[in-house]
This record gives structure tokens, C-alpha cells and sequence, in this order.
């Protein structure tokens, strides 16, 4: 930070893990473009491959842009608590935006192929994962960007928005691996047994699915490497005027 | 604990969230029999019904089991450390044996009806979770539950422990739904678009097994319902002999 005047250095170990994650959600975009590709037609709006922006959106969206806004606290942790605050708030924003384009591309698709929607398990967990990621943002900022929830309203909010942001991330990840399942059983149900490249090309896309999300549970979850505060949030948190104008501490909201 | 001499309550809604989770853990067991009863013929080991020994194995041993196995710390609170430890592995234990039966089953099965193994993300899922789970459960009895690791040994491989045994939950939860996909596309292929019952049950069961997972998961990562040390496990902490011997403090191991 700039205005922190603290070492700004890491915990070891840490940018390891963060690099890692990042090279993971590039190599599962990837993937998802090679399968998409390679074996499904490749992607467009206006023709009979619009379902496929579907998948492509929501690896993007709800997988690594979602995984990334979790990650701020932990990679810009001596920047101004304000600025993570509003680049974690971007980034949730930005998924939400990217995830109603793949719900609409599949929504499009089924009306223009004729098959209803919302029948699958994997249509059921999507919906809840999206609907109460939807809620989860609005909630985030009500409760900590803009100035009116108390400090004690937030402080006692945090632990509960962490868990459930943890929670629906994992969800997220469960429901695309649902979704790879259906595609596969619909696609090439009689040759997925025989092992043809198509079908371990889409369990590896689920595999590092399942390694992104460890990846990024263990950096979210490790306490030593969790953001500090920074000194002036310190001094801030024990300013009556922070109390009065909702302002948190460093690590508080 | 009769021997702690602490009053025994827990913490306020602790006690709510068990019940809440057991209640759950039945309803599976319940809704994953009404299933295989009602729609899928029922369950037998030396007939066409070997393959419906799976699911409810599954369900039972690596959901069910392993939920209740990580729940003991919560649960058992104010009894001796060791009883709770024995009983934590104990659980475990019980649920690798009942979720190798439900492992041979399927391979009997497809042996039976000449269906290849592991082809499915839901196999590679499932075998990585069954693994993974039975070296974990090694490893938790080589370090905590035999006396030769040492105390800092003990102190290091602790929160890994942990942060492993809730990720192959979770791999396991995520598994369960993909093979509740996997059987009603193979199943119900061409009626479960038109909302059939035998579907709806199927999903239902896939939502209450994600529910099972976040009531779970939230007492479990709540920090103020840790399992708190034993006056007398303070007590041995401080001495030598507990250190030289490998003995923890309580909430150390």
C-alpha cells in the first residue's frame, strides 16, 4: 500500500498457492474452449450454438471470476481495506453479469429447441446458486459499502457472509460438474464408456473444476494468511467518529 | 464429562443445528430408500438389484457417517479427548467399510452386465473421494490417535487434517449428486424433462443432500462452538511429560 507505509511482503508460501490458482482458472477457460471447440461446434448467439456460450459463461462467471473476488483480501492485503472492499464488490458484479448471459443462452436455446426448463438437478442447484449469489451481492453491499450499517451490524454479519460466499463458490463448482455430466450423457451417451477422448477431455475439465476449488478453499480458510489490518485502520477503529459514520476496521467488514 | 467437572451445556443454538443435521441425515437415508424401493425395484446383493446397494452405501457411509464423524468435537464437548478421539475414528472407520461394500457392488454389478468401470467424472470423483478419504483416515490414526508423533508434529498436520476432512466431505456430497444425475439420465432419459415423480424425488434427494453439507459445514467452521479444552487438558499441557510422551493439549490434536 501507498499509504500503509508497511512492508508490503506476503506470507510464504502464499503467492505460490495464489499463482497456482490462477494458472488453474486459465487452464480450466481453456479446456472449456477446447471441448466447446473441438467436439461441440464451437459457440455463437444467433444459431444452433447458442447453448453452448452456456458452459463457457458459467466457468467464467460463477467458477473464476467468482473464485477470484474471494481471493482480493488475500492478494492486495496491504492496500486500503476501501479499494479491495470495492474491487471484491466489482468482481461479484461482473460474474453476476457474465452468468445471466449464460443463463439466458441456455434459457434461449431450450425455447428455440423446444425442451422445457428447470427439470434437472443441475438446473435446480444452478438456480439456487445464482439466485442466492444474486441476494449474497446485494446483501455484501448494503451491509459494507455503502456507510449505513452500523459496526456492530457488519461485524456480526461478516462471519455469515464468508461462509455463505465460501459456500455458494462450492455449490458453483458442484453444479458445473452436474452440468459436464448431462452434456456428456446427452451428447455421447453410448461411446462415453469406451473412453474416447471427448469424455476424459470433459472429467479432466471437472477434475481441475474439483482442484480450483481446493486450491482455493485452502488459501481462503489458512488463518495466518488471512489480511491484516493495517496500522491507520487500527488507529481508525478506535475513533468515535469511525463508530458514528459506520466506518469498519481493518479485518472487521 | 464426569471427570471434567465443567458444567456441561453448549453453546447457545449448537444444540439446534445437531438436531437440525441429524434430521437431515435421516431424511436422506429415508428418501434415498424411497427411491430404489418405489422406482428402481429394490435393493438385493446376488440379483439384477446389486447395482441399488450403491447408491444406499454411499449415501450412508461416505455422507451420512463421515457427516456425523467430523461432527464429535462439537457434540461430545465435555468428555475426555481420547473417548472422542476413538469415537471420531471409529466412525470413520465404519464408513470406509460400508462404502467399500457399496464400491464392490457397482463393480460387480457392471461386471455382471459387462459395463466398463471408471469411465464417469462420477467414478474419477468417486474413487479420488474414497482414496483420498481411506489415507486420510490413515494418516489421522498414524498421528493422533497412536503415541509415537510428537506434540509440534501433531500441532503442524492438525488444521490440514481438518481442512482435508471437510474438502472430502464436500467431494463426497458432490459426487452423490453426479451419480443421482448419472442414473436418472440412464433411467428416465427421455421422461424426466416432463417433471416426473421419480425425478422430482431424485432431486429433492440431491437438495437435501447439499442442505446436509451447509449445516454441516457451518457448525463445523463456526469458531465459537470449537471444542473448548478440559481444565484438566490445560493442566497437562503445561507438563513436561505430556510433550515428551506426544500426549496434546486439548483442541491441539
Amino acid at each position: 500500500g501507498m499509504d500503509g507505509a508497511l512492508p508490503a511482503t506476503s506470507p510464504a508460501g502464499l503467492s505460490a498457492y495464489v499463482a497456482v490458482s490462477q494458472l488453474l482458472g486459465l487452464t480450466l477457460l481453456v479446456t472449456t474452449g477446447a471441448w466447446l471447440g473441438r467436439y461441440r461446434g464451437g459457440v455463437a448467439w444467433h444459431s444452433s450454438l447458442q447453448f453452448n456460450i452456456h458452459p463457457l459463461c458459467m466457468v467464467l462467471g460463477m467458477v473464476f471470476l467468482q473464485g477470484d473476488a474471494l481471493l482480493v483480501y488475500r492478494v492486495f492485503r496491504h492496500e486500503a481495506k476501501r479499494s479491495t472492499k470495492a474491487l471484491h464488490a466489482l468482481l461479484h458484479g461482473l460474474a453476476l453479469v457474465i452468468a445471466l448471459v449464460g443463463i439466458v443462452a441456455v434459457f434461449e436455446s431450450h425455447r428455440t429447441k423446444g425442451i422445457p426448463n428447470m427439470y434437472s438437478l443441475h438446473g435446480w442447484c444452478g438456480m439456487a446458486a445464482f439466485v442466492l449469489y444474486l441476494l449474497q451481492w446485494l446483501l455484501g453491499c448494503g451491509f459494507f459499502l455503502f456507510p449505513g450499517a452500523s459496526f456492530s451490524l457488519r461485524s456480526r454479519y461478516k462471519p455469515h457472509h464468508v461462509f455463505f460466499g465460501i459456500a455458494l463458490f462450492v455449490l458453483s463448482i458442484a453444479t458445473c460438474l452436474l452440468g459436464i455430466t448431462e452434456m456428456l450423457l446427452f451428447n455421447i451417451r453410448d461411446s462415453y464408456s469406451h473412453f474416447v477422448p471427448e469424455g476424459i477431455l470433459a472429467n479432466t475439465l471437472g477434475v481441475l473444476l474439483v482442484a480450483f476449488g481446493l486450491v482455493m478453499g485452502y488459501v481462503l480458510t489458512r488463518d495466518d494468511w488471512k489480511r491484516p489490518p493495517l496500522a491507520e485502520e487500527l488507529a481508525l477503529s478506535m475513533d468515535f467518529k469511525t463508530l458514528t459514520e459506520g466506518e469498519s476496521p481493518g479485518g472487521g467488514s
